[in-house]
């Protein structure tokens, strides 16, 4: 009679903890899509990034002022270009990563699973220098600093001040799901273990 | 006989593993020590980076030129405080965690294990944020931006930029130092499940 109650509880047990894998197994996949729909759009974004404007220079006080189109491009700044290729990889990563997840849905055990983890970690990586990196130029370039005399330059070229911004938030936004995605994995490979 | 010999066989199995324990418990140790000093360094290194320089200034062709010091220091920079700051942290948890790992050497199980491997998953992003920012700071002081019109620095503060290299490449291995810690955790509790 006990046995057949313990066999009864064993069940139920294993049935919730099937489904708390199943759960977690959709948790991965919108994490994955996460990452690479995000990562995606920062880099198209920043790659994209570009703004032509026409500023009156004056050469002397007796001519009037010239007008000159400026433009300034995301490929101008090897910061900003760093960015587009980390996002760019990241997101390819995220794809496949994505798509083998769909393979063996509800987890799984294999070298396959361990080298994931291990990438995804390198995306947290290359995805917070790029951020870092982006962020400070952007930063200079919205305040500038009178200790190294580069001047702000967000007051000429506002919108595409805007767009980095914009790409710098999604960014963050996808190795913030790398980061929820590997504490993800290792918190079920804790509860296995 | 033959449940003997299995007997030592699981003995010295269980010696194997035992050791193959007390070896990555060593190497966490080793890890960690590493990161430590590392972020240490490095953000002492940059923290107390400073250099006065001597430039002559011409205000007018007729009058000789001025000599004016002029100073560079790490706190003029955002991106460098920023890095001194998540060396900081990074250094002060490292140490943290290694008396937690002298504590229970070769490993162990409990819910302080898993909140240590995602504090280190954030020191990761917190180190490669830093190295990002100080990084893509410092290539602009060295080789300048002639679309933005910031010139480079480097040629004037030469021993300052050298410094901020040296900070860097330290705080790198540090960050790399705790890429392998979260690893090694991760390939444990992969053993294990």
């Amino acid at each position: 009679m006990e046995r057949a109650n313990n066999g009864g509880l064993d069940g139920i047990m294993h049935k919730s903890k099937e489904k708390e894998g199943y759960a977690i197994g959709w948790l991965e996949l919108v994490l994955r899509f996460l990452a690479f729909l995000l990562t995606l759009i920062a880099a198209i974004l920043l790659g994209i990034d570009k703004q032509t404007k026409i500023v009156p220079i004056k050469i002397s006080t007796d001519l009037p002022a010239f007008n000159v189109p400026v433009t300034a491009k995301s490929s101008y700044v090897s910061a900003f270009v760093y960015f587009v290729v980390a996002n760019s990889i990241a997101c390819a990563f995220a794809a496949l990563s994505l798509a083998l997840a769909f393979m063996r849905k509800g987890g799984g055990k294999g070298i396959i699973r361990l080298i994931i983890i291990v990438v995804d970690l390198m995306m947290i990586a290359l995805l917070f220098s790029g951020i870092g990196a982006t962020g400070a130029v952007g930063l200079i370039g919205f305040k500038g600093n009178s200790h190294l005399m580069w001047n702000k330059v967000c007051n000429v070229y506002g919108k595409f001040c805007h767009q980095v911004m914009g790409s710098l938030a999604l960014s963050l936004f996808g190795a913030i799901a790398f980061v929820l995605l590997v504490s993800l994995s290792v918190s079920k490979l804790y509860n296995r273990a």
